[in-house]
């Protein structure tokens, strides 16, 4: 489908883009957001939501705004010790403004770091209980001497918006293929700049093709942003037939896909067919709620055949939520692998449906038609053969092409090239 | 929830409650399942149950009343060569009087013991054919010289009663779980004192403690005994929502559950999950029409859910049904790990409900309700933050706690406590 | 059922009728098939059908017949390097008919061979496409000199009749056992002449016992054979109840059964059962539409309950349609064990049925019958009781002998003896 050559490309430009977009300093709500989506728009024509704090959603309320200037820790000498400027990743992620001289001792009490990886900047939030604090390498906390410090995080928490990105791309129908990926998180590159270059480039790829389906595109802080777009949406929500979360799609580990609550869903079935086909390694595992925002889709209340879509799962990688998650995690090739594989389970969404065998009573004379050879008696067969076989047996309304590409253990393509086949001859007949 | 002291004290006690029922002869009708329904009475109120002889019950009449004062075999010096009086198990379980002198030669028809383990005296019964006979270790058959052979069974087979206890438990719903443990072995221990002691101290640790469900217990003669009750409770028994046969439950082997004929029913699922977590080894095996009472409880006319909780499985250690089945054989240890799985069980049927997320849309807000981690950004989970997400999301009114659990593979109680400190928080309701 | 001395005899037996088959030149129509009916009818009264040429028949039309006198090519010295006379396989099956003079060159665009067994002589067909064409060993065909060859089929390709054999064993239902065999293939030994052998004998067998079912024998050309037979029986093809293509069942491998379309029909289940007590080795395979005539009978129009019993499947052994499939591939013990799988198939069959406990209500008292052993406590029990017991579990009317025989993991005669004992004693009923 795709050259290796336009994958090396893409992979590049998918590095590229993330690159761009790494420096800003991202959270749940507030302007780096806004500069994220403003470079997103520069490659498909997303619109930006801007929702009001305060606004209820579910059991939740849109929280306030939250923008951060500055932040750093001087020492006695005036020394910049820990310095938002060099890694927006220093600040606690939400942390309230303050601005005061404190021992060390107290200051101690507001610091995190990473004993095991003494190198490393950890990636702390509060979203949810008001604290201000600094994130630092662990090296750089035992070299804090008994001092007094000055503490600044030029930060605000004001009443303002959640913003979040919406792209839809219509199709014949309105059932719709939801991608959905989280943009809060600040200058870590596999979680989840790598799952937003995902998003951007399948949107683009999917922009230039004819669509049976119709797609939704949500780039959205984590959590509280699918919460508000699913009390925004509470009834359209149902037209989500199938749906991805995309998240941490760069780094070089294999595949994960995390099955929807359901479990048997045909988004659950069309990712484990192209996984298995895919000549990769690769892993699937069953729903659990806790992971990202499939949570929220899955919820009983909702329960959306919305399934997650990864690499290495969070947590499992060392680098995770740390300032390691940086531009040298991530590489070209998988984030290109990661879009080949969006794009194959989309081409087979598209094209699964089920078909009426016009000739139901024994086999079709298929020689005759030029689609099966005209010598007999040689062993095997060729595989095409087959597939018009199985297609032509199981299309009796009630098995969909991935049905029966599961029941003959042939890829996908295979089967569909076949049932295209058996179309253009009059053979098969598409159901409903 | 038993402390290890505790239940090393409570083993030692249902020992000592076994070796006061060790010394009765009993059988399946007649004055030793009176004796031992009189022991138990002294801990538990139960009722005991006379059937006329002659009670048709379904294909069955309940039989004579078996009795028996003494037996021996004198040789012709009048040594006891076998006698009663130093072991029950010495004259055939319901044997016909007989008084007469007889040859070595007739007398040999009229003996049984086991040649591979010649110490051992075998247990025999004979209740649907009438027959006289001894049983003997086979050295002592052995050391019988060609003589004159006094024998003497001083029993009488009578018009009487069928004899069981019955206790009833009254809960808040007229549902029912049955516990039924055979009562017609003579000096056997694991089979089935201990079957009765397990039985005994469960019910008397029911009778403190608050209950969704009623719960029956029955001391019955194996096979007619359960046989008698069905007929006479004939419709009753469809309360019987949950049941286990007891037998076997103190030799030192490990656990063994015995699947209902349903094979899928709430107890077989529930034994399943308290022996999966138990931390000890154990064995399930499905349902087979041969065994202990099951047998009847599985007819296909009552098709009962009650299943066999046993340790070693009959016939699967060499003292079964012989005089090595005695107070050696069954220990404190293996007694109260019976005992306490079957508290285990019970404490799950009691709290194993389907409830209602009253707030199905997306996850509720547990930060703010004290329920869950402020602090974001860290990896992992505390498991307890797991079962919380586990019982919101399955909560849709089609899973039952126990559900959850298997699916989430937790405890039993981790679910069951996350699924009430979401009731305390009015974010579950109990469903029916 | 059969003794080891019969089934030998049997075997031997088969394998002369073979023999006699053997060198008849059959194809899908004309009058090889007809003198393979005639000396089938020897043994069975089958009555032959001939269906005239251009007979529409679903997608396809009953095609010319085909019968050949003479073929050969003759080098420029006249003497014949290939001869019709030596090998029916030489003469591409369903040549056009040819007379001519060629050219080393054009000669060799109309052989086949099998370089990689250069002594074997392939099969090969061309039956919907008009060509001419001969068969050599590869070894032949290197001996061919730059010549001047004269090529002569002497076939004719004319209006006619296609013909096939149908025999039908009236039961005391209408339902149906459909054995279907081809009988198109010239001289190959395995494929199909053991099909067919293995169908004569198994309808000889089956007229001289009593039938719950009725059957229906039919030997026929591949393909065009059962597309004809369904064509013209649309809607008693409805009344086959349990079916099997006989095919490939002489060779010295294990037997092999690949399921029919549905998979989990009564024959699948009776099939797997009887290979599974077989004592042999075997192999069970899913349903491929590619094979033999399952294809058709499970074509979506029709999805007959009719699966393939074979040994070695096509394609699998190397003589596989080439002139090394001889008498000599082909073995009467391997014939007899067929045959022998065949009966007992169709015993089970014949007895699979569901009956109702007439004494539902607990265990009915079977020692009093004389059904059960009257001396208690003995470890063990025969392996009938336990049948007795089963049966009796699980007739409820919802279980047949064959589910009982499956959940029991006995062999089904334990169990329909058993059922038969308590049928005699009026503890089951026969249902429907």
């Amino acid at each position: 489908m795709v050259s290796l050559h336009d994958m090396t490309m893409t992979g590049d430009a998918m590095h590229r883009f993330i690159a761009d977009l790494y420096p800003i300093c991202r959270s749940i709500t507030g302007d780096g957001v806004r500069q994220t989506l403003d470079i997103i728009r520069a490659r498909i024509p997303l619109s930006a939501r801007e929702v009001p704090t305060g606004t209820p959603v579910f059991d939740w309320t849109v929280p306030r705004e939250w923008n951060v200037k500055d932040a750093y820790i001087k020492n006695a000498r005036g020394e910049r010790v820990v310095d938002f400027q060099r890694s927006n990743l220093h600040v606690l992620n939400y942390s309230a403004p303050v601005k005061k001289t404190v021992s060390l001792a107290e200051l101690k009490g507001h610091l995190y770091s990473l004993p095991d990886h003494p190198d490393w900047i950890p990636y702390r939030t509060s979203y949810y209980q008001e604290r201000w604090g600094f994130c630092l390498s662990h090296h750089d906390l035992l070299r804090l001497t008994d001092d007094e410090y000055e503490v600044c995080i030029d930060s605000s928490l004001a009443p303002g918006a959640l913003t979040y990105g919406e792209y839809y791309l219509r199709g014949e129908r309105a059932e719709e293929v939801l991608f959905s990926t989280h943009v809060c998180h600040p200058s870590l590159c596999n979680d989840n700049l790598a799952g937003i270059a995902v998003a951007v480039f399948l949107a683009q790829h999917l922009q230039l093709l004819p669509r049976r389906y119709s797609y939704r595109f949500l780039f959205l802080p984590g959590t509280i942003g699918p919460i508000t777009w699913l009390a925004l949406n509470q009834s359209g929500a149902a037209k989500i037939t199938h749906g991805l979360v995309l998240a941490c799609l760069g780094d070089p580990g294999h595949s994960t896909y995390k099955k929807s609550r359901r479990g048997d869903c045909e988004i659950d079935r069309a990712v484990a067919h192209v996984l298995k086909h895919s000549g990769t390694a690769y892993d699937i595992t069953e729903f659990t709620p806790y992971g990202y925002d499939e949570r929220q889709y899955g919820s009983p209340g909702f329960n959306l055949p919305v399934g997650c879509f990864m690499r290495t799962p969070h947590g499992r990688y060392p680098e995770y939520h740390t300032s390691a998650d940086n531009l040298s995690l991530v590489t070209p090739a998988a984030l290109a692998d990661s879009l080949s594989k969006c794009i194959t389970v989309v081409r087979l969404l598209e094209r699964n449906r089920s078909y009426l065998n016009q000739n139901p009573f024994c086999e079709p004379q298929l020689g005759q038609r030029g689609l099966y050879r005209t010598m007999g008696g040689q062993t095997g067969e060729a595989l095409n053969e087959l597939a018009l076989l199985w297609v032509l047996n199981l299309s009796d309304g009630r098995h969909t092409l991935l049905d029966i590409a599961e029941r003959a253990d042939m890829p996908f393509d295979e089967v569909a090239n076949a049932a295209a086949a058996l179309l253009a001859h009059d053979l098969l007949k598409a159901c409903g």
